[in-house]
């Protein structure tokens, strides 16, 4: 007997594609795995080079800050990477791009199989990002928000040389603000319009989302970053989305006012990251597209992915150094993908 | 019994909602009742002004054409005008947003009637425009490509003073050439992708349309107007699909390699015919979105309208009158739409 993993109101793991409640405004499950790699293994698994795997889809705006947070701290040594496919099943992400469609290391088709050596009648979403622990094969823990920050605090001592400080001590107060604010009515927002069961719970959901990107778009105007003069784990956070944002959410999940394209300083913001070793260069157009396109059957049925959008604009010019601000602070770029962890060119404007 | 009247591959008229067949590209029936109203009445049907009465729904482009030719021309006094509401029932286009949802001329619920009083076991699309006796209640033409051209031709001592050349002998040749190429590419190009049943046929069509448009912005960069410096038929039949570009087809059809505002020629010639009274004066922006995205349940099966885009570019200054042009040539301008004929101000940026 197979135990149902499926939860319906994780955004990424509808049940048979169905992400929509008639008549209800879209509400996301929040209980993750909250065990916490820590330096000083308090939950029973320590900070340790080699030991763990992050699995984390390049579709997957949740997943993708931790690919981010792990490139730009220079992480890829300590941590390895899985990487499942776009488009999974009705009950887990899949393996579908490795070799036999298995995960080289873990040596798993579903992530699903790690949640369940964790936990054997684990109920809820098979979610990514989730870190398994390769001595066992079992997840340590989904808890996506909590993850990024653990790679800044925890594991300093694997940090590459340069690496940035994305969570200061001093900024942590302003970076929890905002980032409360950008999850809830931004990065969360985008599916509270995509999912929403009504006219009225969209609607609603429409009005929080512009009111939050007028905010940011004025915040941006002024200022390099998020919090200021260099990137933190904040604008991590926000890029994900607005990465995402003209390719997806504007048409597939209706958060149509207008384009990315058409708000100068958030667009010149995105793009700024977007030109930014460990950003775009994490960026998989058409993993991402492929992915809410055909998973949400329930708002596209034909599952047809659309062309568009041009992409082109993503490497043009964004004029943001005018704004001053030093992207790394005292820190510097990563170094390029390594091989095997690059973007298939043919999916991505960088060149 | 009920004769069954619908055609499923009407692209306005889909069988309970499903306009695309899965594993085909769309094709439209191009089947009309091509009875002509003439000076002469060879068909039977004479022109006669207080005799005819269009109908034809704001949310369709098809029918939108019909609006503005009449208005061009001051043919109001001689066909009167009735409009059916955006959404459809599964048979017919109805009267719903009259008092009794009844036509007050015609007397009818649904256009269906109309069309079975000329021919009862009438079994193709219930389409708008229509063109009905109001003597008998039935239609007389649904040929939309020819209503418009007869218009034109047909019903000049009706028409008003310093109503425009909208077909002019000396260039019918040039816009049958560009109609034609529109009509595939572009007016009927943008239902391809939207109803393509499969990836293959979506990303064909798609790549038409966007050669095709393109092409019109090359032609649009150095003249005014299609066909030169006067407005003709010819505009108002790409402007139908212009104006319902970015509110329709960018999101719901996936014609999303950009937007038609970042298309500078295109975008300013679309704005330049919308501020033209007689063009933007009969667009209903909130009937246009709310027919697509709730007639085409099997592409958009929630329902929901999205509340984007943003329509206050469209009153912003288009510049185009640096290109020269006599919109009316030795015409003028129609005045304001009469009373009851004026779109509701809450659908609209005109003020």
């Amino acid at each position: 007997m197979t135990t149902q993993t499926t939860a319906t109101e994780h955004p990424e793991h509808g049940e048979g594609g169905q992400y929509t409640t008639p008549g209800k405004e879209f509400t996301r499950d929040t209980t993750y795995i909250t065990t916490r790699i820590t330096t000083d293994g308090a939950d029973g698994y320590p900070v340790e080079a080699g030991r763990y795997r992050l699995v984390a889809a390049r579709a997957c705006p949740w997943a993708n800050r931790t690919i981010i947070v792990r490139r730009l701290l220079g992480l890829e040594d300590a941590i390895s990477l899985g990487t499942p496919g776009p488009t999974h099943d009705a009950d887990s992400w899949t393996f579908d791009l490795d070799p036999g469609d298995t995960d080289p290391v873990l040596g798993i088709a579903k992530l699903k199989e790690a949640y369940l050596k964790r936990f054997p009648d684990y109920s809820r979403g098979i979610t990514v990002p989730a870190v398994v622990d390769e001595r066992t094969g079992a997840v340590v823990t989904n808890d996506y928000a909590q993850i990024t920050l653990d790679f800044s605090s925890q594991w300093r001592e694997h940090h590459r040389d340069g690496a940035p400080e994305l969570y200061p001590e001093h900024l942590r107060e302003e970076i929890d603000e905002v980032n409360a604010r950008v999850y809830s009515e931004v990065n969360n927002g985008v599916y509270r319009c995509g999912f929403a069961g009504s006219q009225l719970a969209y609607e609603q959901a429409y009005d929080r989302l512009w009111s939050a990107l007028d905010w940011l778009e004025e915040r941006l105007t002024h200022q390099r970053f998020l919090i200021g003069e260099t990137i933190t784990e904040a604008d991590v956070r926000l890029f994900t989305t607005l990465v995402r944002f003209d390719a997806v959410y504007h048409g597939h999940f209706k958060c149509n006012r207008n384009k990315l394209a058409e708000m100068p300083a958030l667009w010149g913001y995105a793009r700024d990251l977007f030109q930014t070793p460990g950003f775009g260069d994490t960026i998989d157009f058409a993993q991402i597209k492929e992915h809410y396109y055909v998973v949400h059957t329930d708002i596209n049925p034909t599952q047809i992915v659309p062309v568009g959008p041009d992409l082109s604009g993503w490497v043009s010019p964004h004029g943001r150094e005018e704004l001053g601000g030093r992207p790394f602070g005292d820190g510097s770029p990563p170094a390029p993908p390594r091989e095997g962890e690059q973007v298939d060119p043919a999916h991505t404007p960088l060149r």
